[in-house]
């Protein structure tokens, strides 16, 4: 079974991780939001790409679940005495990576011919899919009327600016590699990432959401038991939608959808043909596998 | 008492830095070669200016006389993981540096005003100049033909192939910085410099030799007793003018020296009006404080 895999950063990425252990190299293609990158000291920042190649090569940073494991802080360090932007946590490692990438963009390769070269060199074997190679960006438009580029929304203001809208801003074109990945697969897997600010930003490229409306769709909610696992969703349900947080709230984003994966409890309203509740925290690897090997049985079985 | 210093690297620095402690920091400018500069990983190194700048901010690794003291060596590591040339040694706290740098050249400042920047976040008070704002690049000829740009010579052929002769390549235009500070002061100090590869390089600009020849020259020798204190001028001598390695010779390269000051019993063939034998290997502070001292004072007899 040919699974595409849609992804944003660090919870899309624990579950790919497990599927990444169970599946077939060549039957696994992840498609990963790039509309949080920015530029950052000069270096062309992809946070969810390098957070799904370091957390599939076995690099993360496993208490964070983003950046390189055991990276040092010389470097930002330096720049904080040199009165640099200091709010973004770049690790020694990891900056290698915004190099090697900033330096092949400028030569004039594409970010997914560079994010095949990444995965190659970190010994990743699926296919990881920018969602586009052009500029595209998540754009936060807060309570109070500020527009903010995603970044300086949730890291350099800490996520504290109450959001009333998400805006994608820039070419909407995707690639021909994402557009034959979900028309070669035979499931769109739909991690459990913010629908705003990783899934819907793809969904909002020309031509994407229609090509993966049809396929069969398989999506694992990010809201358990009424919580984000991680990062500003509820709020974010509550700010834009005026919805109380929940399984079906975050998977009502999602029109059409086969099944729902989402936590013992929180079936209550999901529109699916097929809901699996099941324990969908993933701590350890063992948890992502199983987790992975529950959302591959239950693809299988609703095609 | 007005001084302008021509330096190259670490024995330059060395002087210049005794010379910074004895000085008002308004009576002192530093003109740097930038010959030696280079892009690398996408950066825009400037080795000597670097050198010059740790050093008089007391930052420079004391063992080695460049890069900063107590660097770490992670994102090299990183760098050589992704398959990135890992030849020159950047340290993760001296890479800020050159971030900031190359940013700002980006940006469309100048050399001269990027070094300025500089040394005021490092906290250097005397003026530091590179000698010219444009691309003017030490190229080595060596004996079997090849041309290669200086610190691949240098450092990635670790300086083994024999030199036959070097060239300085690209825009010979200096700055109006640089002229005003040869015309502003009271004497030009030559520091113990490789002449070929650093101070023959700044007098290969247009009109710099000539101003330099209007004021009184005091020049230090790079070579004590035969040997290079360090690098590779001892060799050169030999390849390129078939010298034996001496003060006279190294000192031979500067014409119409007011005074040298050379290692005690190196003053043989010295062409100066003067020529004050003594201590100049500086392997501490003081001995740098004592030797700047004498530089001082014989400058002030020579005037």
């Amino acid at each position: 079974m040919k699974i595409c895999y849609l992804s944003g950063g660090v919870g899309g990425a624990k579950l790919l991780h497990g599927l990444y252990r169970l599946q077939p190299q060549a039957d696994l293609v992840a498609v990963v939001n790039t509309g949080d990158d920015f530029w950052h000291w000069g270096l062309f920042v992809s946070p969810d790409i390098d957070t799904v190649i370091y957390t599939l090569a076995d690099l993360v940073d496993p208490a964070r679940g983003w950046g390189r494991a055991n990276d040092t802080y010389a470097l930002l360090g330096a720049m904080q005495q040199l009165g640099q932007p200091d709010w973004f946590m770049l690790g020694d490692r990891d900056v290698a990576t915004h190099m090697v990438r900033t330096a092949a963009l400028k030569a004039g390769m594409t970010l997914t011919a560079i994010t095949d070269d990444l995965s190659r060199r970190f010994g990743v074997g699926c296919r990881i899919l920018p969602m586009c190679d052009g500029p595209r960006r998540t754009e936060i438009e807060t309570a109070d009327g500020a527009v903010l580029p995603f970044q300086d929304w949730l890291v350099k203001a800490k996520a504290a600016p109450l959001v009333r809208r998400v805006a994608y801003r820039g070419d909407d074109v995707s690639t021909p590699a994402v557009a034959a990945a979900i028309e070669g697969c035979d499931v769109v897997v739909i991690g459990p990432s913010n629908p705003y600010v990783s899934i819907l930003t793809m969904l909002s490229l020309q031509g994407l959401g229609d090509r993966i409306a049809a396929k069969p769709i398989v999506a694992v909610s990010p809201i358990v038991n009424g919580l984000a696992v991680k990062g500003p969703l509820a709020a974010m349900l509550r700010s834009i939608d005026a919805l109380a947080p929940s399984a079906a709230a975050a998977l009502g984003h999602y029109v059409g959808l086969r099944a729902a994966v989402v936590q013992h409890g929180d079936g209550v309203g999901i529109k699916a043909e097929r809901i699996l509740e099941t324990d969908t925290v993933m701590k350890t690897t063992a948890d992502r596998e199983r987790l992975a090997a529950e959302v591959i049985e239950l693809a299988g079985n609703v095609l």
